[in-house]
């Protein structure tokens, strides 16, 4: 339970890492919308291990086929079944740490909930589940674009203590994906590279913040008072895997000004009621204002790390687990085309249920 | 829409600001619970306004009533109607700035989402609508209280720049409750009081942070891959009125640390499986881990303000729009028993699904 | 949990028989909406016991009062909470009969399911609890008529073996409030009227069938392949008490057809799309296609009975119950705005399903 | 939308007629269940077209392949795909009535929703989109007969005006599949055969009724109010393609008899409390009372039949449709697997669901 997200956009996913294939299950897309298998493909692909350099070297090419939902090139309004073949499984390398619990990994946790878990490769826990959402999430890209003129754009804002200094309202997807880092401040980009490199050598890892943001939203959307925009926002950000913190706007560096420093004042602009700041992020009371939405997510590093570490067995018995094998030393900018699909879904839905109630948008 | 928590336990609100009434209705609520309307009391009066002289001085005495869903002291498991009249509701305070739009308030978005909105002190957006979340709340505790012996404690970390210092594994209730700013580090107490005087008095308003701890959590709560623990708690907290962000365990802070810093090392200790450190924040793959679960929760100052302010009004013409009336300068104290109601109502629901799964619990 | 009906335009109902009061919250109506609580009263007082020499003589005045949600005479697009004070509740009646279970009733099964239950004239299980769903599907009724031309006639058909002759292309509300059976061939009404009288008399009672029509539906409507609009309205009238059946258009009878006298050929009028026939009662394929909606709810006779029956008490020793008090020797009368609320409440929702996803209607 | 069925145990179907594949994920799987493949494969076998002479002629062997949520032969608890490639569909069977509307099929209603359709074969408003269900269904058995014992059987109790004479209470599975039509009364069976084949024929179709029984249901399983018990089944029923009316215990039947010959005596037996007679089909106020839970399902003859019948084409000309191609001339004998996939579907539902209300079951 807990496989789907959305209301009128509702997707599934399923699939573990290291079984057949994974993949999603989107119901309620609007029918019409030209959708190629390419439109997917190229978030996938932003997403793929083995990528470059300084992601994980599980080779998957992570070919998505459409099997279902599409005909002639257009959504026909049925569920979309969208799916992913695993090809570099290797369940091998996992068998010595068949019943240690990897340290800040589920391993435990889905032991104790299910009585049982697919101990290869962290199974439904691993980040390969979000295949689905990146497949599902390339799908609303298209449908706020084609509908709202929405569009998403989402980069490495920081990497352990490195920050880069990005304007989010004029940012480009083409600029974030100019490097293998994807933040779109060139000099901050070399430092992240330098150390993730670094990191990796060391066998260790890093996190970091990916900073998204939504330009073209009307206002209007978000369902007050539990299905707010910024809730939904940040479920689906907490709902990505090492996912630690989400804010809005202004966040927690909000909490240091006083309310005359944080109030986003109102005027009139081309028929357009605007706000001259924008510490609300776009969303005021639950609800989109037509500004930019924009979101920050906190990435802890990967529990993944090729060191020895304290851990238990199954049974309780005291271990030490040696890492070894494919890691991912920083998963920042995998996680990029990740928060961007989440957003997108958010948003989406979210358009749809607006629609419904208001009978225009 | 989107006035209903929870899948299992499902709460929605209902009310307006300034209209006859507000409460909640729970759905799902486990019978045979004993449960008396002083149970919901007593965090109802920790909501309340002008409950000392650091909050708003509107005059509700709040006093809930329970309609249906109990007999003879027990809950029936049927629907739970809970409700509170408002009483010193003054809609006439808010007849000058009938057109107009509060900056950072939610007047303008309800306008363009609804085209038409309860002027009167926000109506839906206001706060007010949290008294049926601390009622359902309430309920909500002492199911877990009684069924799992989770305790959950939420205080005041930060108001402004002022931050206090607390261990979140033995904080108490009593510590909380022992000043009116519900901060339990006496010291930083007295400072966050004397500050908020002052923004008050120079018609300003602070934001702040609350941090909440669950203890007694067993592990198996949470249902990945959406509906994880930690996602529905950032949903919960987000939908807060004024919350701008959320972290768990590490959250942002997490950040600057590496993987072999930041994991938590596996122990066994009375036949249990431990965590050495905590920085999973009693979370790990959205599933909890039997260590406490700990959050933090990002206030914005509030928007009400007693200062001119630019904005525009409906038609988009510029005005100044004067704060006067009652506001409260710093909602934190007020947002305690809130916060720990959204915490109570998410582990509630994870509980009644974990048990509808494994059986057991 | 499972007191809440729809996904867009959400109703739930809350309260007991014999508790305070009983009533509705309904999330999602559109906003700007007129609704006056007459809107309500008036469906309120089809359903009312004692409204007839042929009904219960409960004596309930069951006034509507709407507490939130509405604002100036129009909707919010906020909750609306209708409450109705329970007057002439006279638990008394039922200490007889406390430890027994009454046969053919929900007493039973409460108590199995629950392990409490309100003794008190069937507590939840009460058709009382249908004062809520009323109340809700006079709004929908509105969101209906005023946005798409829908208009809803429910009748009695049959009341025994007595079957009365309608057209339900042609029956109008008038024709079917004109008598106190509610049903528009005066002939069987008569029959039906006198055959009820005769029941009662007898401490008996009696089932019927309502039959119901919705006119002006648009196609489209109905949200394949599981949420198909009749599988909707069969839920919806099967979630109705002491409702055992349901079929759409042809339904049972259309059985003994062949698929040549069965289908309804097609044929273009007016520039519209329209069937011959109407075998399919207004849906293909679980959508409207733009002809009358029609369905027929079968009604058991009701378990009240003025006889001694065989039972068993809560310890399951042998027991004898003793019919005595108020009882509805024949409910159909009152079932009618029932159905007619059920049938509503599946078109609004599916209303705004359809609008969200086609952008249009 | 719509696409989903259950609340705990949720099954979204996938899949048009002519599409590369059909199939299903299963959300909500209880862990630790022994599942293959051969499960799903059996029931599927029973739905099959082209299993016998009196089928459609489409030749599909529906082989099942699970792609994730069961390892080393047990349920993970995780979401279970099970997908089925489709083989011989032949879209050019179709070509010839493209932009026609088949009387009573969903053609015309899919083209008024979505404004696309594809006319392969009905796409999604095939009844091959039934394979993802009984695919489901038979994962739903599994558990009821693990867990509570539950074992369910369908038969064909009606085609055209032929009846057969069943007792729910003792007919077994091997005397359903005893013959081609499914129908356990061997001498009804045989003209129900032969009625078939005449009407195949003759290029016409037959409709019927399906009957099922699960035995050893406990008391207990049901959501008052909305959610009963037989409000799901009849949901569950209706949207099977063709279906028009359900019917729970005696149904319209009982309509003709008064409340002193329709209630149920309550007695004890063997420490259980029992009914003498079972005319509530099991149900009692929407909740499970121990007997036996009977329902009845009655499908229209299939609209495809070999004839010329009148009909519009999309721009609403005129036309004469010619029926040609693979038809199935009597649905009930494939329809049995179905309706026993929906009510398993049911059952487990609510089993989580009470479940985790009660921690007990």
């Amino acid at each position: 339970m807990g496989n789907t997200f959305g209301r009128m956009f509702r997707v599934t996913t399923w699939g573990e890492s290291h079984g057949d294939a994974v993949g999603v299950v989107v119901d309620g897309c609007p029918p019409g919308l030209p959708l190629a298998v390419e439109d997917v493909q190229v978030d996938l692909d932003r997403r793929r291990p083995g990528q470059s350099d300084i992601s994980t070297q599980r080779r998957e090419r992570d070919r998505a086929e459409i099997l279902s939902g599409v005909f002639d090139g257009l959504t026909l309004g049925t569920p979309i079944l969208i799916g992913v073949w695993n090809e570099d499984a290797r369940g091998k390398d996992y068998e010595h740490m068949r019943t240690l619990f990897r340290p800040s990994h589920a391993d435990f946790t889905y032991q104790a909930k299910y009585g049982i878990r697919n101990w290869k490769g962290g199974g439904r826990a691993s980040a390969r589940e979000t295949v689905g959402r990146v497949a599902a999430g390339a799908v609303a890209k298209k449908a706020l674009a084609r509908e709202l003129g929405v569009e998403i754009v989402g980069y490495v804002r920081q990497v352990w203590e490195l920050r880069a200094d990005v304007d989010p309202n004029t940012v480009s997807a083409a600029e974030v994906d100019a490097n293998t880092v994807r933040c779109p401040d060139p000099d901050a980009a070399v430092r992240m590279i330098e150390k993730i490199k670094e990191a990796r050598k060391a066998g260790d890892s890093l996190g970091g913040v990916v900073e998204a943001v939504a330009r073209g939203v009307p206002a209007g959307l978000g369902e007050p008072v539990f299905d707010k925009l910024d809730a939904d926002l940040a479920k689906g950000m907490l709902s990505i895997p090492a996912c630690k913190g989400v804010e809005i706007g202004s966040g927690f560096g909000g909490v240091g000004l006083t309310g005359s420093e944080h109030n986003d004042p109102f005027y009139s602009a081309g028929g357009r009621i605007r706000t001259r700041t924008n510490r609300s992020g776009g969303v005021q009371g639950g609800i989109s204002n037509g500004e930019s939405v924009i979101l920050r997510a906190a990435f802890k590093p990967p529990a993944t790390i090729v060191r020895p570490q304290e851990t238990v067995d199954e049974d309780g018995n005291p271990a030490v687990i040696e890492g070894r094998g494919r890691h991912d030393p920083c998963v920042l900018p995998r996680a990029v085309p990740i928060v961007e699909a989440m957003m997108a879904l958010v948003l989406v839905d979210h358009m749809l249920r607006q629609r419904g109630q208001s009978g225009a948008l």
